[in-house]
C-alpha cells in the first residue's frame, strides 16, 4: 500500500519538480511538490539501503545509509559557501545534528517503542559512539567558541582549520577501529541472526536504485533550498530557523524514513547507526571538511557556530548520552527526545 | 523515643503557631516555633507516608510523598505570584530543585550509608530519572536562558509558555509509563519481598494523618514565609539566600524526614523517588504550572532563571546523574552530594 | 636497552643540570638538558613505583604515583605563588588536569591498545573516580567562576576559602572511604592475582631510589622553571601555553612514564589510579591547598580560573567520564583522549 503511493509520488513528482522549475511556477506550489517528491524518492532510498544493509550486514548498512543521507547534504553547502551564505551553512550543521540526534532517534524509538514493549541496541556501539558525540560537539566544537572570544579572524581561522583537520583524522582512526582493528570485537552474540531475512531487491538492483534516487534527491533538494528564502518570506520565518529546521528534516528525510523503518522492524542496531552515525558524519566529516573548502573561496568559513546553535547541540549530545547510555529504548525515550526537538524549534523558530 | 517527641512538638507547636501569629510575636521567635512544627508535622507526613507506601507498593509511595511535599510549595508559590515576588518563586524553584537532589539525596546516602555498607535501588528507574532530569534541567532550562538574551520580553514569555506546555505533556506522559504502559517492566526481582512489612498504621488512618498534617503543614508554612524578610534583615541575610536555602529547607522538610527514614530501613527504591521524584515533579510540573498561572496576574514569569540559579541546578543535576548513574549508593556518595549543597550554600549565601 | 640509556641519562644529566646552572650556560641548552634528565628519572620513578605497587598492591601503589608526581608541582607552586605568579600557577594547576586526564590516560590507553585488543580497570573505581571529578571540576571549580560575576573581590575570596576547604575534607573523607571504611568492597575478583610477581627491586631498595629520584626531579624542575621565560621569549609561545602545556608535560613525566608501563604490562588499574588519582589530588588537594597557603602572601590567590582553563577542564572531566564510563579501553579510545589534548593544545597556543 506505502509502497504504491510512494511509486505515484515519484512518478508524478519528479515530472512536475522539472517543468515547475523550468516554468517558474509560484514556490510555494514548487516548496509542496519537491517537499513530497524527496520524501518518496527517500522512501526508495531507505528500502534500497534495506536491501542493501541486510546483504552487507548492519554495520555497513548504517554506514550506507548515513553516507548517502549527507552526500546531498555536502554538495548543497558548497554551493552555499561559494555563495558566502557561512551563517546558512553553520545553521544546517546544527539543524542535521539537532535532527539526528532528536528527530531521527526520537522517532525511532517513538515508533518502534510503539509497537515493542523494550528494543535493545549494542551497548557497546552506544558507549563508542557517546564517546565520539562527547569529543566531536563538546570539546571540538565548544573549544574555537570560548577561545575565539579573544582571539582575532586569524587565529580563529587556524584554530579551526587545525582542530578540523584533527576531526577529520580522528573519523578516518574510527572507522579504521570499527571495520579493520575491531571488527566484531564488540559485536553481540545474537547479532548475526538477522542477517539470514531475504532482502527485497538484489545487491545490484538496490545499488542502481540507490544510486538513481539519490542523484533525484539531490536534484530536486538543490531546487528545494531555492524556494525556501521566499518561504520564509511568505510565512514569516526567519532565515535562522529555515537553516537549522526546514533544510535538516528535508536533507535528512532518507535516514528519516529509513531509520524509522528498521526500528519498527525491531533491527535498533541499524535505526541507531543511521541517527547517531549520520550525527558523527556531520560533526567529524562535513562540518571540518567544509571548514576546509571554504579556505578556496573568498568568505572563510571558522568552526564558531552561534551560542544557541552550540548550546542546543551540546546539550542534546548530552540528552542523547543520558537516554542511550544502556543500550534500552522504549517508546517513552522516544517521546523525550522529540519533546526536546520541539522546544529548540520553538527556540529557534523565535529567535 | 523520636515519635514522642515530635508528638510533643506538635501538640506545643500548632497552638503556639497559630497563638503567636494572632498576637503577632516577635518574628525571630516565631520562626524557630514555626520550624520545630513543620519538622513534628513533617514526621507525622513522613510515618503516614511510609505506612501508605508498605499497602500501595514503594512506586506510588514515592509519588505520595513528592505530590504532598511539593502540594505546599505550590501554594506557597501561587500567592508569592499574586504578589509579584518572580525572583522569589525562581529562587525557590531552584532551592527545591538543589534540596532534593543534593540535601534530601545526600542525607538519604549518608545516613542509610552509615548503617548498611552498599545499599542499591533499581538502576532503571535511576537511567529513567536521570532521562528527565537532563531533560528538564539541563533542555528545558537551559534553552529559554541562552534564546532569551536576544529575544525581547514578548517573545521570551511565548517561548516560556511553549516550553512549559511541552514539560507538562512529558510529565504525564512519563506517569502513563510508569504505572500504564511499563508498570513492573522494569522492576527489580526482589521488589516485591519487602511489601510483606505491617504498616504502623492503616491506610485509612494514614491518610487521615497524611490530609490533617499536610494542611497543618500548610498553615504554618504561609505563615512562616511572612517572618522571612524581618528574619532576613536581622541575621543579615540576603533574599536570594532565603529563597534558595531556607525555603527548600523548611519546604521540603516532609521530604527530607521520610526520605532519611526509607533510607534507614534500607529502602532506597523510595527513598529514591522521593528525592529525585520530588524534584522532577518541582521542574516538570510545578514550575510551569506556575508559568502558566502567572499569565493570569499582572507580573508574568518567564521560565528564565539568573545565570548563578541555572549553573547550579545544571551542574547539580550532573552530579547526580554520575553519582546514582550505578544503582549503588555508600556515605561517601552521600558525603559529597552534601558536599556540593554546602559549596552551593556558600555561594548563593555571599552572592 | 631502555633502562641502559635512561642509565646512562641520569649519569651525565645530572652532573650537566648541576654544572649548567652554576655556569649559566644558554637557556635553550639547559632546557634541553633539563627536560631529558627530568624524563630519565621520572623513569626511574617509575620502575621504583611499579616494585612498590607490585609490594603494597595496585591502590596503594596508584597513591604513592600520585603523590610523588605532585609533590613536585606544590613545591614550585609555591615559590611561584611567593613571586606573585597567581595567573602561572592556576595555569600550570589546569595543565596538570589536562594532561593527567587526557595526556597520561591517553597515552596510557592508547600503547596499552596497541599490545592488548581490550584492557580493563576496575568498573567501581571508574565509577567512584567520577564522581569526584564531576564534584571537583564540574561543581567546586565552576560555581565560584559563575558566582563571583557579580562579587567584589573579598567576597570571592572568602568562596573560594571556604569550598577550598571543602575539597581538602572530601578529599580526607575520599581516603578514608577507600582505605578504612570500604577497602576491599569494591574490588574485582582477580586483583590479587597479579600480586604474585616479583617486584624489581625490594621494598627498602624501591623506597630509597624513589626518595633520591624525587629530591633530584624536584631540583632539575626548579632550574627548568627559570628557563621558561627566556624560551618562551626566543621560540615565541605565550606564557599560558607555557604554563598549561610545557609545565604540565614535564611536570607530570613522572605519571606519564609509570602510567604508560602500567598500561604496558596491562595492569590497567594501576595505570588509571595514576592518571585520575593524580587529577583529583591536583583538584582536591593541591589546587585548595595554594589558595590557602596564598592567604599568608601578599597577592592572594581565588579559585576563580579563567574561562578558556575552566571549560578546557570541564569538557576534558566529560569526555573522560563518557569515555572510561565502562572500564573498559582500546587504542581508540586513547586516540579520542590524545586528539582532545591536542585540540586544547592549539587552542592554548593561539590564545
Amino acid at each position: 500500500m506505502f509502497s504504491r503511493i510512494f511509486f505515484l509520488l515519484v512518478v508524478i513528482g519528479m515530472p512536475l519538480s522539472i517543468i515547475g522549475s523550468v516554468f517558474h511556477w509560484t514556490p510555494l506550489l514548487m516548496f509542496v511538490i519537491y517537499c513530497l517528491t524527496i520524501i518518496a524518492l527517500a522512501s526508495y532510498m531507505g528500502r534500497a539501503t534495506e536491501s542493501l544493509a541486510i546483504v552487507t550486514g548492519p554495520r555497513i548498512g548504517g554506514l550506507l545509509n548515513a553516507t548517502f543521507g549527507n552526500a546531498v547534504e555536502l554538495i548543497i553547502s558548497i554551493f552555499a559557501l561559494k555563495a558566502g551564505l557561512i551563517e546558512v551553512v553553520l545553521a544546517s550543521l546544527t539543524g542535521s545534528v539537532l535532527g539526528n540526534l532528536l528527530l531521527v532517534a526520537g522517532l525511532s524509538f517513538f515508533i518502534g517503542g510503539l509497537k515493542y514493549k523494550r528494543q535493545s541496541f549494542n551497548v557497546y556501539d552506544a558507549r563508542h559512539n557517546a564517546g565520539l558525540l562527547t569529543f566531536a560537539v563538546i570539546v571540538a566544537f565548544v573549544i574555537p567558541e570560548v577561545f575565539s572570544q579573544t582571539m582575532n579572524d586569524e587565529r580563529t581561522l587556524v584554530l579551526s582549520v587545525g582542530i578540523s583537520i584533527i576531526l577529520i583524522s580522528l573519523y578516518l582512526a574510527a572507522l579504521l577501529f570499527k571495520l579493520v582493528t575491531h571488527r566484531g570485537v564488540y559485536q553481540r552474540k545474537d547479532e548475526t541472526i538477522d542477517e539470514h531475512e531475504n532482502p527485497e531487491w538484489s545487491g545490484k538492483l538496490a545499488t542502481t536504485i540507490l544510486f538513481i534516487s539519490t542523484l533525484a534527491v539531490a536534484y530536486v533538494s538543490e531546487n528545494l533550498v531555492h524556494t525556501f528564502e521566499i518561504v520564509a518570506e511568505r510565512l514569516g520565518w526567519s532565515e535562522l530557523f529555515i537553516g537549522v529546521i526546514i533544510v535538516a528534516i528535508v536533507g535528512n528525510a532518507a535516514e528519516h524514513a529509513s531509520a524509522v523503518i528498521m526500528a519498527y522492524k525491531n533491527k535498533m542496531d541499524v535505526a541507531v547507526e543511521i541517527a547517531v552515525g549520520s550525527t558523527l558524519q556531520i560533526a567529524m566529516f562535513v562540518a571540518p571538511i567544509l571548514v576546509i573548502i571554504s579556505l578556496m573561496f573568498a568568505e572563510k568559513m571558522p568552526l564558531v557556530f552561534t551560542l544557541p546553535e552550540l548550546i542546543a547541540m551540546a546539550t542534546a549530545v548530552l540528552l542523547t548520552i543520558v537516554i542511550s547510555n544502556d543500550g534500552d529504548t522504549n517508546w517513552f525515550e522516544g517521546a523525550t527526545l522529540l519533546a526536546a526537538y520541539i522546544i529548540m524549534g520553538i527556540g529557534f523558530y523565535l529567535l
